[in-house]
């Protein structure tokens, strides 16, 4: 059976349209569906006359908002397609429940943020960072096991929180490095834990016993503090806190307090706010390294997203499942 | 058949003793040896009485040197086991002639520098280090892709110059990356570099195309400036070079001046002086990262290399052969 030409239209800014869809990945989309239209919004009677046949939204950061209305406007809409991570902010439940396959790139966003995790977490256990810094600062030859006791990355333990999609990625790359991982999710099974090849432990434990805490749970209200003073407390001297989910899950001023103390080493892609005010201690603290959230795609890894989803397209056209499609049920407890 | 107990004696500082067998180590290897000293040098009578009965000789860093005189004094020497990287500064060619078999940690060794390498590969190209830096400067949100065009770890073409022990398992671990691969190493045949399953190409044109250039071949007479000013010039701008092999391989002062243009970035474990004087621009350099040669084992990773020789001698007392064995004819083109 030949593959049918579903009608498509983008809707999200410009600016992030340019970015996640170059010239080159637009052809691709155009080679396989009919591009009815670009939009920005759901409103003019210009973007009505879009949604108006329309089969399939492509979306992306900042796409209006998806919802019963849009469901009024678009009376053949079949599947939105998520080029980004999350689509949570941009989607009312009812038009899943309203039968349309919704598919998002969180999957793929997932990879270069476990990437980057897990090269984070290489380095912390050998304290590289903190290592040039203080090689920078002194210029001279010191003697670094004794400035940097436990360094190393043999037999370390890593706790993961959260068996999340990233979670997961992480776990499994761990393969490859002579570390114990152990992770903490309530919501995974000791069989799930055995065919993933770790061994779930209480979060207490995970935080009293590992060389290097990952997090990686969705923001979530019941995941607010989830790593709380009582937590940060529990964890080894000289141990690292690694955070690219989000800073709502652990208590940043317990965190920094220990981090600039000596006690902790703290390597954080999230905070709270978004961008640290200008003279807070974690900027200047030497066992911290910040990142202004980069973990996710962005750059080059922006062709990863566009061509996920170009792939969920192609499925449609050939009448096949998604690879992606969001279960509704577990709306609750994804990022 | 049930395994002999080999006399054995450990000859190297005791610091270095220390550090690479700890207690719980000694224990191992006195279970299945019997341990007729510890040496720092081979001249004293005390020396020459355990030398009269030594069959096997454990090594490490700063050993005293192994050679025809040695051989006089240890009649019944079968086996040297160096717990350490390259054994070749600590070892005449001729005990090797005279059938006296000789295994180093190496393979071991290489391990935690393949780790660092890959690490510092996916942050170079994210630029991970420069944005934190960056970031911790300005103390706000500024326009990263912008500010770093090209990142992102999607698609990027790494170089391996060498495909020696180390360069070999960085080339397996980048299989877990969405990543191309290419190798210089002209010892290595077409056929083997399909088993590798990575493309063969000259230095010129690996110099050329690669994103992140990761140097990994021995310092050699023949290796001295491999990257020389030349080669330096034909790197990509936004390139990256990665050094964790020996500062001989490249020209530094080529280098130097594209890193402080701005048009390459520099990951360097090694450099020549090994300790850079205190006014060199790399410290200081937006686009330079170094580290006073702490990719190799250092703190908990000795474990690994003891643990490595602790396993040849189990293969010696059961009359096995050994895994890591020197092959004589290999010392001219090995680190
Ligand atoms: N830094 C970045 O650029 C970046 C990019 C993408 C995602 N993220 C963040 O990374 C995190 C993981 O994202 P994801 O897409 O892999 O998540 P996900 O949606 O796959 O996570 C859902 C899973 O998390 C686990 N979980 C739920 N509640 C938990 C709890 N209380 N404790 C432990 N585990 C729990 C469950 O297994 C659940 O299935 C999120 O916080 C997300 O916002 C950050
Ligand atoms: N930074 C550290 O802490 C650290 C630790 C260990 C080793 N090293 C260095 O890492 C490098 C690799 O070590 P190794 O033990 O893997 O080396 P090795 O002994 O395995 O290297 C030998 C191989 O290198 C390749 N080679 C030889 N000449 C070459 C040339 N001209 N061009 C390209 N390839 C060539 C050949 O395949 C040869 O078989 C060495 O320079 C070593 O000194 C650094």
């Amino acid at each position: 059976m030949s593959p049918r030409r579903p009608v498509i239209a983008f809707a999200m800014p410009d600016s992030v349209r340019h970015r996640v869809f170059p010239a080159r990945s637009m052809e691709q989309y155009g080679a396989i569906a009919e591009v009815a239209g670009h939009l920005t919004e759901f409103d003019s009677a210009a973007a009505r006359r879009v949604l108006d046949r329309v089969e399939v939204l492509i979306t992306g950061w900042g796409a209006p908002r998806i919802d019963a209305a849009l469901l009024d406007a678009a009376p053949r809409l079949e599947a939105v397609l998520h080029a980004a991570g999350t689509v949570k902010p941009y989607l009312d439940r009812v038009v899943v429940d309203r039968g349309v396959r919704v598919s998002s790139a969180a999957a793929a966003n997932a990879v270069p943020v476990a990437e980057y995790a897990v090269a984070m977490i290489v380095l912390a256990g050998k304290r590289v960072l903190p290592i040039a810094r203080r090689y920078r600062d002194l210029r001279t030859q010191f003697d670094i096991e004794a400035a940097f006791p436990e360094m190393g990355n043999h037999g370390k333990r890593i706790g993961i929180i959260g068996a999340s999609k990233i979670g997961r990625i992480v776990i499994d790359m761990l393969k490859a490095y002579a570390f114990e991982v152990v992770v903490y999710d309530p919501y995974l099974d000791d069989a799930e834990a055995a065919v993933l090849g770790v061994a779930s432990v209480s979060l207490d434990e995970l935080l009293r016993t590992s060389d290097v805490v990952s997090v990686h749970a969705p923001s979530l209200p019941s995941t607010r503090d989830l790593v709380d003073a009582r937590g940060i407390g529990l964890m080894r001297r000289g141990a690292t806190l690694l955070n690219t989910a989000r800073g709502e899950l652990v208590d940043q001023e317990a965190l920094t307090r220990r981090v600039v103390a000596g006690e902790l080493f703290a390597i954080l892609d999230v905070t709270v706010p978004w961008i640290l005010e200008p003279d807070h201690p974690l900027y200047t603290a030497e066992n911290a390294l910040l990142t202004p959230h980069i973990a996710g795609s962005l750059g080059e890894e922006l062709g990863r997203l566009s061509g996920a989803m170009l792939e969920e397209l192609r499925r449609i056209a050939r009448g096949e499942p998604l690879l992606h499609e969001i279960e509704p049920d577990l709306l609750a407890i994804t990022a």
